[in-house]
């Protein structure tokens, strides 16, 4: 244990050494520098293992401990390393960094796998450029299309089929690069919580039975940029009060629907932003979540309603942009016994419970078996620099996770 | 006529040159690049009219021109040429250009005026980057303390004082600057008016009888930064919906109390600004204005009344900062006759009307003599790359500030 602990404190460490924000908690943006080292950490890591390392076309990583039947097919784990602004040094990093650690555990004691083990580190998994999440894992399992890679921008203008280019990449060639199903038995991911459940019922593990999925909409509102001590109330056409409606719309059909729905408005931005100006432009974010996909729609169809009604109303433009808009993904049951057993047998409690935050795991679900493992976070703060999950905590998870491999590489 | 209206649509299309934002209007942000090259512009041209050209400390031209008798208090005009963000060619460049232009109409008849005249170019007219406007009139006129310029950030956390010594300037010898009422028998400026008034009755010139001012507010609503998917609804602090409330009753509060009240939050920033994260923080600005002070100061009173009401509600925390809080100014009466009577004389009609929008004529109006003429703006925009005045009415102004110079400096 002493050992272990130290293996996940160094890595912790070492990780969150590359972030473009030191003062401020880890942002590594995907296909930034930080994001850069990060991956070659990893594939470093991996190596000592003797892993079998590449990279896609799109920068997905894949490390590959080859069991004693290759033909056979392979039990998949990971997480990803990219990291939004502002963020903490466990979401995604634990899941990535406990695969690596609980082979290490099957190896020190001499076992080998009946079927290869694959490490997978997915790229951009937070929206951060491209307004889009999972990134990785939707273009593994062919859910981007080229007009979207030449559609979604980030903050310069540039399109991910540019970014890619002067990457000397090419969007195609990830096209030929999709998973094959029946290539992958299972994916299994192991995350922190980011919410407040583990905490509250003293529990060390999370068993995910479902995952509430997001509908993330782009929305631009256009009005007349005008001198704001010049422009009498009647003659405006403001764009800012049209947002601020639109946000407490947000936060009331949200609280109005069900307990597991949540609605978020993280991003606004003015266009221009000065405090003696009427705003030409206003540009936000709004993500909408359920475990239910009735419920999510309900409230994206009457928030639809409303926002035509009040743009009308105020004279504006509006643009309205599905960046994403995923069904709730029930996890395999079948799994979900084994790690129960798999915890028991290990003398851990634990809890079945929903995800409110989405992970590559829905993405990955929707073409294979899949499972997600939740470990406690500290007040259940995530996204912010105060993130914090205890060491006694991840070196449970990766003591599950090694069971897990051993029971379900020969299942 | 051919010859000047060559000159003014060669001055505004040069010192539209000297902008950040080439592509999206002007922008030149006091103490930039831009805004050095646009006052050299100024400096050479004046120097063209044997003007005696002198900066203060902070950054405030004068340029002299000598009349018969340098003993009695001089006449002062101008404006100036600083520009908010995507801004328009004409806003203040109008009123300094106009002054150029009408001493160059006198010296061309060999007219020399008792008083001296001097042409002023006020710094940092735009609040754009301490969030505080009309920043050299205010020094001018005794209205900063060396205490405010240690206080007032720019967007990199750079206060007043720090960027002025970074220039090699002193705050403290600004102080010493300060301009001598008695020394100044009036001052008056020319300017676009910004709103939709003068094309709505069809009149050439605008003759100002009351500065309509502003209370600006910069407000910090600090919540808990969270993720987006794992935190319900009813454990969230989330500053946005909050700051989205202020945004409607800025607006519902000033439609309510008359019809020359208007509010703007101009400026919002959220930190970080990113879908997937509930914000930590958001701060705005808020911008009230009228020609009634107390109406105002109602408005104002009213808005934090309620501010602290709806924060405590939602368990956050605020931060309510005063950056400028003026006084509705009358202009001078004698002279606002003198006005009428020599736009009479050169046929011009005339509309008396307020100002919507506040000017340095505001800010000198507490210390000397003051008034404010208007020549009509395209449609009433303004602070936006449309913003448009006709070279002709440029013109007028020019007539009209010249016949008024000849008339001001033998009284």
């Amino acid at each position: 244990m002493n050992v272990l602990s130290h293996r996940i404190e160094e890595h912790i460490a070492q990780l969150s050494k590359f972030t473009s924000t030191p003062e401020n908690g880890v942002t590594r943006v995907v296909y930034s520098e930080e994001d850069k080292k990060a991956k070659n950490y990893l594939k470093k890591e991996m190596k000592k293992l003797s892993l079998e390392v590449r990279e896609d076309e799109l920068g997905n990583i894949f490390g590959t401990w080859r069991g004693k039947n290759s033909e056979l097919s392979q039990v998949w784990t990971g997480s990803h390393v990219d990291a939004p602004i502002n963020g903490g040094k466990y979401d995604g990093v634990v899941g990535v960094i406990s695969a690596i650690e609980a082979i290490r555990l099957l190896q020190a004691n001499n076992y080998k796998p009946e079927r290869d083990i694959v490490i997978v580190v997915f790229v951009a998994e937070e929206p951060t450029k491209f307004g889009v999440g999972c990134l990785g894992s939707r273009a593994l399992t062919g859910m981007v299309t080229e007009e979207e890679a030449n559609d979604w921008q980030d903050e310069n203008g540039q399109t991910l089929s540019d970014v890619l280019q002067s990457l000397g990449k090419d969007f195609k060639k990830i096209i030929n690069e999709q998973l094959n199903p029946k290539k992958v038995k299972t994916f299994i991911e192991l995350h922190i919580e980011q919410g407040p459940v583990l905490e509250e019922v003293e529990k060390p593990i999370g068993i995910v039975n479902i995952i509430s999925a997001p509908t993330e909409i782009s929305l631009t509102i256009t009005g007349e940029q005008r001198h704001a001590g010049s422009t009498p109330m009647e003659i405006r056409k403001d764009p800012v009060p049209a947002a601020a409606e639109i946000v407490l719309i947000v936060e009331k059909l949200t609280k109005r629907m069900s307990e597991t729905s949540v609605g978020t408005v993280g991003h606004l931005k003015l266009t221009p932003s000065t405090s003696n100006v009427i705003a030409h432009q206003v540009e936000l974010s709004i993500d909408i979540r359920d475990i239910k996909v009735e419920k999510k729609e309900r409230i994206v169809n009457q928030l639809k309603v409303e926002v035509e009604k009040l743009i009308k109303k105020r004279g504006l433009t509006y643009k309205w942009e599905i960046k994403a808009n995923d069904i709730p993904e029930k996890m395999n049951n079948a799994n979900i016994e084994l790690i129960k057993h798999c915890s028991e047998s290990l003398g851990l409690t634990y809890h079945i419970m929903h995800s409110g935050a989405y992970h590559d795991a829905l993405i990955m679900s929707s073409k294979v078996n899949t499972n997600l493992i939740f470990i406690p976070s500290t007040k259940g703060i995530s996204h912010a620099p105060e993130e914090f999950t205890s060491t006694y905590y991840i070196a449970k998870g990766i003591e599950l996770l090694g069971e897990y491999f051993k029971k379900i590489t020969i299942k």
